[in-house]
């Protein structure tokens, strides 16, 4: 199996890779190769197959065709314009997460080799007037230039298996928690900076308020289901390739005491609350009583409890002292 | 107020311009100019206002621009490329359905006027995995790719709406029976025509059984619903600018009897059934069990019996001898 990792400088895409390394097959099949594709260079990892990494702008469909070649099996399609982001620069959203997304797929057709292409949809998708709970058949109603990018790549996705062109499969993320790093452009970053900074003895500052409900997915977790979900035969997804991938609903008090569980009291202390109205505004649109009924039928999981959320990142990405 | 028809030359943009001719007011202003754009020059309508014909393919960013100007105050975007054609032909669907609607948008947002936009979706966005009953809400599982398209151009109506870019109306067109003219590309064609040629004294041929069930609007009150979207308040549509057309839920064997009722007993005579699989195909992925709740509240309407839709074709519509 040789497989493309789109965003594959971005920390899911990294993530991804590791495991691949760490269990290189791939519905049932040898990993031949990964190939590690951002718009920057991305870091190489260690792995026990050639892992090539390359530079691509998904917007260029020229550059889309340098690295998706009729080598490659599976696709993972995870580079994005995160949601503040998109909302502060329409172009650059529309550009990479909708004509992007475009690119990569008007380059499968023309290859004929009808690649597996998984796409990293999101949560964002819902809001408006769709009515809880939200799940795998709720109506997108995105208030988010984000959420409407990747809506309408889930329905491009839909259609271009459809036709058959490709093989597709598009999960809607939570919002991935605890995510190691720096802050990012997505509204959504405070739900690990209040976690991850504190963590490691540095202030935070959380933007809403301690009853803030929303729906979160560990790293660890995500990648096994970015993982399971290629692993899935396209007969059992049926004919409609999208699917919420699942998740926990938390608020912010729950997500602390969890962290004050594992981790002792101190933590805590380290929060700085200061409300935001730019941010609150993003996410108070998003929406937390969301099922994923599919996706778990089909062996995708969600973490146990928040307390596995906090002990993932301390083994897996919390830096050494 | 200054209106341009993109899709000026098909029978809606026809009817349209005339029943603006007929009342030549919207929202309580004169209209002061109407221009007809589509792909071959439009033929020109008889009207108190100025009338302009122009030639236009939205799926040039260039060639809306020329049309497309700060003089205008509401556009309707009629232009597409209909079901079975943008079945065949994928690039076409794409170039005039998504990017050309996406071109219409980003010229609006450039000139920063902020036009109204009066989008025809259909029904055609609805399948799948979408449970019955349908409408307003329910999760778009286009199959095929025109039904595709429009639900991506929902998603951008409603985008480009909250974004204040543009004054977006969406409206899920209903299949428009009696369609005057001649049989056209969409699936839908024979729902027309299967009506239209017997009440000429010609044959036609139905390609599914009696018992086929759909969802129709005549096209006099699909014209009148286009304008009554215009004269709503955006304020009273609220952030979802997305709604389902009122239509009836109808048999073929009810249509039909429908035309007996109004014209007398040969006209059904000249209808040969005639089961055609690739019609079949497309059209047993479309839905009948469709509400417009949204629309019929703001007080647009449906035809009250079918016997309406077929006296409205006699009335508006059928060539003198």
């Amino acid at each position: 199996m040789n497989i493309l990792i789109l965003g594959g400088g971005g920390f899911l895409g990294q993530k991804l890779a590791l495991k691949l390394g760490a269990s290189p097959t791939l519905k049932g099949k040898a990993i031949t190769q990964v190939t590690l594709a951002d718009v920057m260079e991305p870091p190489t990892i260690e792995a026990p197959f050639p892992v090539q990494t390359v530079t691509c702008d998904i917007s260029d469909a020229a550059s889309v065709a340098t690295c998706v070649t009729a080598k490659i099996d599976v696709i993972y399609l995870l580079a994005a314009i995160v949601s503040a982001h998109a909302e502060e620069d329409f172009d650059a959203g529309m550009n990479i997460n909708l004509f992007g997304t475009y690119n990569v797929l008007e380059r499968c057709r023309a290859l004929g080799t009808v690649p597996m292409l998984v796409f990293s949809s999101s949560m964002a998708v819902y809001g408006g007037e769709a009515k809880d709970p939200l799940g795998d058949h709720s109506y997108p109603n995105p208030q988010t230039s984000y959420g409407m990018q990747k809506a309408a790549g889930e329905l491009l996705i839909n259609d271009y298996s459809r036709k058959g062109f490709i093989d597709g499969r598009a999960f809607r993320l939570p919002t991935i928690s605890v995510r190691p790093g720096k802050p990012n452009r997505a509204a959504s970053s405070f739900m690990s900076s209040i976690l991850r900074e504190p963590l490691n003895g540095r202030e935070a500052i959380c933007p809403v308020e301690a009853d803030f409900l929303h729906y979160y997915l560990s790293p660890r977790r995500c990648v096994e289901n970015l993982v399971k979900g290629a692993e899935l035969n396209a007969a059992d997804i049926g004919q409609n390739r999208v699917m919420q991938m699942p998740g926990k609903t938390w608020s912010i008090a729950q997500v602390i005491d969890a962290m004050t569980a594992v981790s002792g009291p101190e933590a805590a202390k380290l929060i700085q609350w200061d409300p935001q109205p730019d941010i609150k505004q993003i996410v108070s649109g998003w929406r937390w009583d969301i099922h994923a009924d599919k996706a778990l039928r089909l062996g995708l999981n969600a973490d146990d409890t928040f307390q596995d959320n906090i002990r993932y990142y301390l083994e897996d990405d919390k830096p050494n002292d």
